[in-house]
């Protein structure tokens, strides 16, 4: 057996495995009881552990040299497969396994401690298991930053989208920063003016089933996933089995829809990564900010549109009691891209929310830092919200317990949310551009010109190239602000 | 760190990752998509290899003699955690790698395959995939029998039930050859004269919440478990996550409550584990036999009583719709013992269920011994099904495709069946002499007496002992017949 194919069968196990701790993620999150956290937070750790080790056996860096030595006699895919693993080897070496396990550990113990301290508010509660987990992130940070040659925050970044930098965020939420308040003056003062937005309420029976017939409609394969509820919605599960969640609002349905259409966009990037591919590094999905950008593609440039609402209205009539009020599609559109700053970043607008990245952004990075000890956050966060928004926090469950992300050890993550925003943007511009039946499908409730163009360009492609790569190479354009700044202007303005 | 400290640390790595794949069939069973099995089968055969490589890693065999060399530093409790290691070993090393992961990827496909014959009927489809299975499942047996120095089906049945063998199993299922015949005549000449027993129907929502009512009464803790429907009733997920399933029948809701409260008896079983031996072999549940005696404790023993008739009967009333109707306890214990010969072993009595356990212990020993071709199933199935029990079956459906065991490569479990039968009984005779309230507890619905005897002498003490010698040492008796043929004489012919 080659080097090259002692690898692939090695990171084929690693991504079973994986595929595994996704389905027991899953269950966490969905079905648990609440006294199988404790073995599951185990269960899970050693799982992490086993990971670490097959990735740093002792063989993997020689096999690794040898490959290497022989790329001439691989494909185009096999040669960035392997360029994938020795990536992921590096990240792996990196760390100490008893940090992995102990990181695993402290994470699924603050996700714990979290779900209860959110709802009452409690930071005092949430920071006696946060403070370790940072210590233990601010060491990875430092690991992972070491072996890149960058600052440990970089480090992390990286960890989430391959190759981001500070270097390349700042300049784009400068220039967001500068933009966006100014703009959201004059959106707000537009939406003053105009007629009523519809709210519509509904069971969250009959939600769930139009869910189910918008994701169908989108292309989800319920032989290969599923659709459930929980208190955060995500997109998780293996290969070839993905699972979404959302969470509904029996007074606002246009809510728990949007959700499972956000979850909808991650799930079918997932299922349209090439299956030849499917265990290995070069088949999985590209960085968080390129996966954000599929869902926010599908949510926010797609279905927060007036085509997609004509399309909705008359099923929102057919599914929902008392319809026909609800088929007013320009009614449903106002709803759809109101604009109000708030607390909450899951339920903002495409207006304010990346201000909510910014701020979660500056914190992390002071927190990486150790600029910032673990018991000052709340009255940062409260200081830089009203910077950013306007408003400050009336309590911290509305403030910085609102998101899981912390509770789970995941630092450097939030600026994928406003890198994948711009992706999204330029992403649905190519394919608009490339599709000129787009619009008129999307009315009509057919995505096969969007889906078509996205596997060709982006699904199909997998980790072939990184992020920013991956994005010239479909859309001829680098990263930048311009073509999200346009889409904006166009919605909210024209 | 000793060796008996470092197999320990090795053990609880098993246990953790035995927990993680007891969740991932759990969702397999109820949950997975139909397209989920494919990667599912994939994840969990690696998790298999993962646990024999940890299991047969070459310095376990040192550190097992190491340990057994220094065995007077150790407990009792750690004596026989070493006993218990040795024999997970030797089991183990018996096995090749390759033949652990190929079992288990052939008995999730056929399993898969099961799924959709069974309702079909279609032996055909299911022999292409059993007839592999078969081959790899003997190949198992001889090496375990190899291994012990016993026969090969002798081998498999030792690794349910340890220490269990043919040698023991033959002349209790002669003697009830021989008794149960002519005793279920009388029994059905008896019942033909007496009046009516009550068939109950309700709504699947009715019966779930009767069914987790019932299930707190015995001491089921929601917040360490589920249940859930399955096709083929279970107790599974991992310790402080115990997953029961069951399945309702509208037309007939003792059926469900029944599933529901055997498998109520396997899971107490668990959660009655000493928890500070939770990941350590001797901390398990003991053999297959031993965990069947504990449902069927519950269900034949205690519930299918006139007692537990006589608590359940106004419950019946509060949950079901015209239940006034249904608080005849009398006529509910009625249904609740009728007797009466069938296809369907889980849908069978206590009566006929050995007779359904003797067929297959008979198929199953000459389909190891290549005595039986796959083929030749729904044939020899149908002589001795109509040898048994006076009747042929009409299809495989409800012959020898009815059994979820074979499809999942399980042979050398049915006799655990029969075995749990005639030590429940032994268990509950000796439970009623021990607790003279046992029986007027159990009427007014406080299983407390029944399951305080049950910790302190059967769950408590998990696999500190092998099953037959704590049968002896809790009821002061061997295993055999007698105390089984007194209790089917009492509630059937008294």
């Amino acid at each position: 057996m080659s080097a090259y194919d002692a690898l692939e069968a090695r990171f084929r196990r690693l991504g079973l495995l994986g595929g595994a701790a996704g389905i027991l993620h899953w269950d966490w999150a969905t079905m648990m009881p609440p006294g199988g956290a404790e073995p599951r937070a185990a269960q899970l750790a050693e799982l992490a552990l086993i990971r670490h080790e097959l990735l740093t056996d002792a063989r993997v860096p020689d096999l690794l040299d040898e490959a290497e030595a022989q790329a001439e006699t691989l494909d185009d895919w096999q040669r960035a497969n392997l360029g994938r693993m020795r990536r992921r080897w590096r990240q792996a070496a990196a760390l100490p396994a008893d940090l992995v396990q102990a990181l695993s550990e402290a994470s699924s113990h603050c996700e714990m401690v979290w779900r209860e301290a959110r709802p009452a508010s409690d930071f005092a509660a949430f920071a006696q298991a946060f403070a370790p987990l940072l210590g233990l992130v601010r060491e990875k940070a430092s690991a992972l930053g070491e072996s890149l040659g960058c600052a440990p925050y970089d480090g992390l970044v990286d960890s989430n989208e391959p190759g981001l930098r500070c270097a390349t965020i700042d300049p784009l939420f400068d220039d967001l920063a500068d933009f966006l308040p100014e703009f959201l003056g004059r959106v707000q003062e537009a939406q003053a003016g105009a007629d009523a937005p519809l709210v519509v309420s509904g069971t969250v029976e009959a939600q769930q089933a139009l869910a189910k017939r918008l994701m169908t409609a989108l292309g989800f394969d319920f032989d290969h996933g599923r659709l459930d509820v929980s208190l955060h919605p995500f997109c998780g599960g293996s290969a070839g089995d993905i699972r979404i969640t959302t969470r509904y609002d029996e007074a606002d349905v246009l809510s728990g829809l949007m959700g499972a259409l956000h979850e909808t966009g991650h799930a079918l990037y997932e299922a349209g990564l090439p299956e030849a591919w499917r265990y290995q590094p070069v088949g999985q999905a590209g960085g968080m900010a390129l996966h954000e950008s599929q869902s926010l593609l599908i949510e926010m440039q797609a279905c927060r549109s007036r085509p997609f609402m004509r399309f909705l209205a008359p099923l929102l009539a057919e599914h929902l009691d008392g319809g026909a009020a609800s088929a007013d599609a320009e009614a449903l559109y106002r709803q759809a891209i109101r604009v109000e700053p708030g607390y909450i970043r899951v339920d903002s607008d495409e207006v304010t929310y990346p201000a909510h990245i910014m701020l979660r952004y500056r914190l992390e990075r002071a927190l990486i830092a150790d600029d910032l000890a673990c018991d000052e956050i709340p009255g940062a966060w409260a200081e830089i919200h009203q910077d950013l928004l306007g408003l400050r926090p009336r309590n911290d469950a509305e403030g910085c317990l609102q998101d899981i992300h912390w509770s789970v050890g995941e630092l450097g993550y939030f600026p994928s949310y406003t890198i994948g925003t711009l992706m999204a943007a330029q992403f649905f511009d190519a394919t608009a551009r490339a599709e000129p039946e787009l619009w008129p499908a999307i009315e009509r409730g057919d995505f096969s010109p969007l889906f078509g163009w996205l596997r060709a360009n982006v699904h199909g492609l997998a980790s072939r190239y990184e992020g920013p790569a991956l994005l010239e190479r479909a859309t001829g354009a680098p990263l930048g602000t311009t073509v999200f700044k346009a889409h904006l202007q166009r919605r909210y303005l024209d």
